[in-house]
């Protein structure tokens, strides 16, 4: 018998908000032990109960602009005027241990992501239509009509990068959902084109061809 | 909420005699009614307890020529001197019905069909190692040394079209064999690729984009 311990998969969770990405996340890493959510770094100021390598790493600024420099973020992002951004090295710590990481992220990261890490798998995360995404959507907070408005629009130009993703998931049953999510990051380790490494090993070790 | 009956899957299912295709395939086919195994045509006539349609369609050579003419089949093969293939119309009616289509099937017949249906999803079943392939092939009939040395080179031959492949699948388990083509099986239902129709049905029916 072969063993193997194959990397770990960066799976890519996007879609708009309020499709329901967080909600898969969580129903994802709930019960498996082989899957984790990237935490990432930022610059804005821990809120009570957050902790360090739990909910992000919290940097300077100064840090944060060190790390871009050297290049070691798989995305970044400036949202009201805090720094956000995936550490590459924590990512790959966990595929090399075999684990598969999580990113819940907007389209904008997911494309640059795409970009840094080939080999990452791009699910694309659908609600089951703009009427019950508008749903969710004003029934998330108290924001103003204008603003929820403001958030449609940005899920419709969200939506039309869908053809860039690999998979794309109707998320209108949650476990549903979730099953597909699992499924996905199944058959994805099946690839052959992941597992030419394994193909050379299967050979050399039966010494067969 | 959006209504999809999409098609189904031609799922081919192939690898080495031994690899333990046979039993993947009735395990998927079990307990699930929406995936059915592709129905051979043949021209050796029935053995006691064959079916028409069910086991085989029992053609003519005649018949069997005149759909080769018309170039009716995904693929086909002679085989101890009796005429064996695939027919495409009686595949395409199940999988327009929403239904997956199995096919087992060796390496040749394989190859034949990914280029007479693209689109189709090429799984390689692996035996656990050669060793454990021998001992299958050993055990499974009454053959002679020289009939086992001979399939054995064969089994080795297929394994070399591993590349030639979409996943591949070690059925060192059965269970977790079948639990892995089951998740392709559900994984390239959700590909961006297979839903262009769907995209353009959700921006249209919402009228978003």
């Amino acid at each position: 018998m072969i063993e193997r311990v194959p990397n770990g998969l960066l799976v890519v969770l996007s879609g708009p908000s309020g499709a329901g990405k967080g909600s898969i996340c969580k129903l994802l890493t709930q019960d498996q032990g082989d899957i984790s959510v990237s935490v990432s770094v930022t610059t804005r100021p821990p809120r009570q109960g957050e902790e360090e390598g739990v909910h992000y790493f919290f940097h300077s600024l100064e840090e944060f602009q060190a790390m871009l420099n050297r290049n070691e973020f798989l995305e970044h992002a400036k949202v009201h005027g805090n720094n956000y951004g995936t550490p590459r090295k924590a990512v790959e710590k966990e595929l090399a241990a075999g684990r598969d990481v999580l990113l819940e992220i907007d389209v904008k990261g997911a494309m640059q992501v795409k970009e840094n890490f080939p080999g990452c798998v791009m699910i694309f995360i659908l609600p089951p239509d703009m009427a019950e995404l508008e749903r969710r959507i004003v029934g998330r907070a108290s924001d103003s009509p204008e603003t929820v408005e403001k958030r449609m629009k940005n899920a419709e130009g969200e939506i039309a990068r869908w053809p860039d993703y690999d998979y794309v998931i109707l998320n209108d049953k949650l476990p549903l959902a979730v099953q597909k999510t699992r499924a996905v990051i199944a058959a994805e380790k099946c690839r052959v084109d992941r597992n030419q490494g394994f193909y050379k090993q299967f050979c050399k070790e039966e010494n067969t061809l």
